[in-house]
């Protein structure tokens, strides 16, 4: 069989020097090795016969969603790979409101799934930055987003999976059961795979009733450990945020100039923006009043957010750091997490570390889940300095983490740009039973070689 | 090495002839296979020396709580198995506050869990009907229990786990971080393992804070099908139920027999007995009410619990059910489930084929999640025709169960009685994916061999 057979449709296949160079690279990922082929099938049928193509000319694969990943997961390292690019498997193909599960195509944005269940009631709560990204990358990656805090992440909302497998089978992961005690959970071992084991052709995901009231709180500091200390005292104190975030007012001055929007308060060197849900307006408004006598000795300013408008700009603005920081200047950003009692030190360490080795760095991130994104400014360094900075910063930032028990990605998976610090921060053994079970599932090594370990 | 030399203790140490009956069979499972050794570890080094034996002698191994298992994953089938037998592993290691992490041993009892977090102020949700099974049993079956319909099940609870390897090397899966997209899930590939992938000997739990108020609803029913109308109206009509359970008068009748306590209510064929937890005394009054309005004009009494003692006394009749059944009569118990949809439609079929089939059925089970434990009652039948005809109402059952989109094992494992219906409900492909999964971690199948599949 050839590439040409299989997908018949010009617009819907790129041949080596015609490969489009956007699937070369990523924001973290720029060394542009040569594709032999990208296809974008509509049907799961094109996807099993590129998959048996490739067994057939031992090429190797990868999938691809919206290609939004930060870890260099979804581009070519190798050459010579055939990506398979499912944006195009875009339909919502069914809500069952009985089971409350919709059923959609992996290419389906992020976006576009939370509006098609906010229209009929219901509510998708994972929700990453990238409202572009797709559902299947999502799964791939183990999205987290804004509302793990209180919902968790993509993992905890995906019923059942249809997969296509290194040799072209197909299987059903999971299912429309509540509960599972039928042999082994290889649907949550595929997620957060990073396409490695499977490409995902359908989901079926849970969906909840929207809650029926929320409000958005914003509330500056004067200092980053201020605003630290006040991550914590919201956690402990049983205020229980739907969305916890927190930034330095040097990110969101990124995301002012590039969307023209000011953030709300312009009081203090850093925030939290805070989302409180209820079905209940009154335990909504109690929530926020005990917030209010929780924090304001410690706030410069607590702003309440009035109205819807109000609070889809402060919302938006968040949504746009990192867009705008990728407009805007070069930079390295991270995606540590450590256990929610050792937040305050790690976030404070980046900090340390910036004198250390003389470079500027700004923090932002999902502070509910002890998720860091520290941003590494690059600005007017020249290449071979900031290469040994980075790389020193980095030894020193993952010693921490790793000292204060947490990992090197919280939500936008290992890729290949973490391989190595995945590995030293990990036993031996635990890596060896991640290669056994992926030869296991994939003896050739077909699927997304070279990624995660 | 010698057995001797690893378990030096005579109490922790039984050979051959000497290895106790009560090891042999559980209530699903009665062929006794001569067993050669029984080994009570009380530190994990003991644990990893007694696979490094097994392996050294080519010896199989079975990890073992407390033996209440009810599906035959931890009785030895083939003969010459080495038993390892934890229960004596039973410490509460440590509560850590500031990250809500408890840590035990894998030979706690699930009760000492549940009384020691909440002299604490803490819950742990997770509620098995046998308080007596360890933690290390409750993760290898994932069990489920009374209040998975809001809280999930003992999967959700696990953080971390330090588990010994079929080679006798010792792995650490999962972490106290929230959010992990560091490499593949093994922590969930072995929750639910039934002992087939590795020997718990440490666990980190997650355990919540205690909701301030509870009460608990008995609701009467004049038929069975009238209980399971009820059941999805609770679960439609957000009425939230910490737990929700069905059981027939049948069944409870067992339980008042043996623990010589009356159910609150004795109007009807069917009960619900529902919880419903809140941090606010009004909220939780305004849903009894709520429910009470709900179910007027359906059940035969609707009887919410005034005091503790009433309470706790029915969920004690509750929770004895299946030990009564076993003290009186001679029966046979499923643990089918199904989207919760085909709930109704599962239940009454159950009862459809008693006639068919000539054999009694009495239902009971965790309704809210679609758990149903159907009882086959042998009563006076002699064991030939009982065989037969349990065999093909087992084969139309699980025919349904498929059909429904269900699974034969919600909470209590595949053991080794429902491997051949797990089988002929799976496709075959993924039958092949747990195989090579078992032989990429056990090669030699040193662990539980012959379980789940
Ligand atoms: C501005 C911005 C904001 C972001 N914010 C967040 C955030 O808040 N939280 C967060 O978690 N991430 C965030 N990300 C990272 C990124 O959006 C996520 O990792 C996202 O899940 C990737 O989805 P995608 O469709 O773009 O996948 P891609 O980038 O195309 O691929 C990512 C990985 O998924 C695999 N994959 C894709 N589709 C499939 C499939 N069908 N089957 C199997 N494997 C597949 C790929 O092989 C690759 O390993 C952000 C990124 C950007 C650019
Ligand atoms: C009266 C009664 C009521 C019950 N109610 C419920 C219920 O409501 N919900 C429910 O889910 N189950 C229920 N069960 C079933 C049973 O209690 C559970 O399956 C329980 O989780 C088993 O725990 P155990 O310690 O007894 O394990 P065992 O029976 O000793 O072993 C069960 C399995 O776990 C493995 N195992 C045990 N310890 C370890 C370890 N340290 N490392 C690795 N593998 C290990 C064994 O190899 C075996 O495969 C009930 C049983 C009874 C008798």
């Amino acid at each position: 069989m050839k590439l040409q057979t299989i997908i018949p449709d010009h617009e819907r296949l790129f041949l080596d020097k015609d490969v489009p160079e956007a699937y070369k690279t990523d924001h973290s990922w720029k060394d542009v090795a040569a594709v032999k082929a990208v296809a974008l099938p509509e049907l799961e049928q094109e996807i099993i016969d590129l998959v048996t193509y490739a067994n057939q000319e031992d090429l190797t694969i990868i999938a691809r969603g919206a290609g939004t990943g930060v870890a260099g997961s979804q581009v070519p390292t190798k050459g010579g790979e055939v990506i398979i690019d499912v944006h195009r498997m875009n339909r919502i193909l069914d809500l069952d409101e009985e089971t409350m599960t919709l059923t959609v195509e992996p290419g389906v944005k992020l976006q576009e799934i939370q509006e098609f269940v906010e229209r009929k009631g219901y509510f998708y709560p994972p929700d990453p930055g990238s409202k572009n990204s797709t559902i299947g990358g999502n799964i791939a990656t183990n999205a987290g987003g804004m509302r793990a805090v209180k919902y968790g992440t993509t993992r905890d909302y995906v019923r059942e999976l249809d997969v296509v497998l290194p040799d072209g089978q197909k299987a059903t992961l999971g299912s429309l059961n509540i509960k599972d005690s039928s042999g082994y959970d290889l649907k949550d071992l595929f997620i957060g795979s990073e396409g490695t084991l499977g490409i995902t052709t359908r989901i079926k995901l849970k969906v909840l009733p929207m809650p029926k009231y929320k409000q958005s709180v914003i509330l500056a500091f004067d200092s980053l450990k201020a605003a630290t200390n006040g991550v914590l005292s919201i956690l402990k104190n049983g205020v229980e945020p739907a969305a916890l975030e927190l930034f330095e007012r040097g990110t969101i001055e990124y995301s002012e100039k590039f969307t023209e929007k000011k953030l709300p308060s312009q009081k203090g060197d850093a925030y939290i923006l805070m989302t409180l849900d209820s079905n209940e307006q009154e335990d909504l408004s109690r929530r926020v009043s005990f917030t209010e006598n929780l924090l304001k000795g410690q706030a410069a300013e607590i702003l309440p957010l009035s109205t819807p408008e109000e609070e889809e700009k402060a919302w938006f603005l968040r949504d746009h750091i990192l867009v705008a920081l990728m407009q805007f200047t070069e930079f390295e950003m991270l995606d540590e997490v450590v256990p929610i009692n050792r937040f305050a030190e790690m976030i404070s360490y980046t900090k340390e570390l910036q004198e250390k080795h003389g470079i500027n760095v700004i923090n932002f991130g999902h502070a509910g889940d002890g998720n860091i994104h520290t941003v590494l400014m690059k600005e007017g360094m020249d290449e071979a300095a900031w290469q040994t900075k980075r790389k020193a910063y980095l030894d020193d930032l993952y010693s921490k983490v790793h000292e204060l028990g947490g990992l090197p990605s919280a939500e936008h998976g290992i890729g290949v740009i973490k391989k190595g610090y995945l590995e030293k921060m990990s036993q031996p053994v635990e890596i060896q039973l991640m290669r056994k079970v992926k030869r296991a599932i994939d003896p050739d090594n077909r699927l997304n070689p070279g990624k995660v370990f």
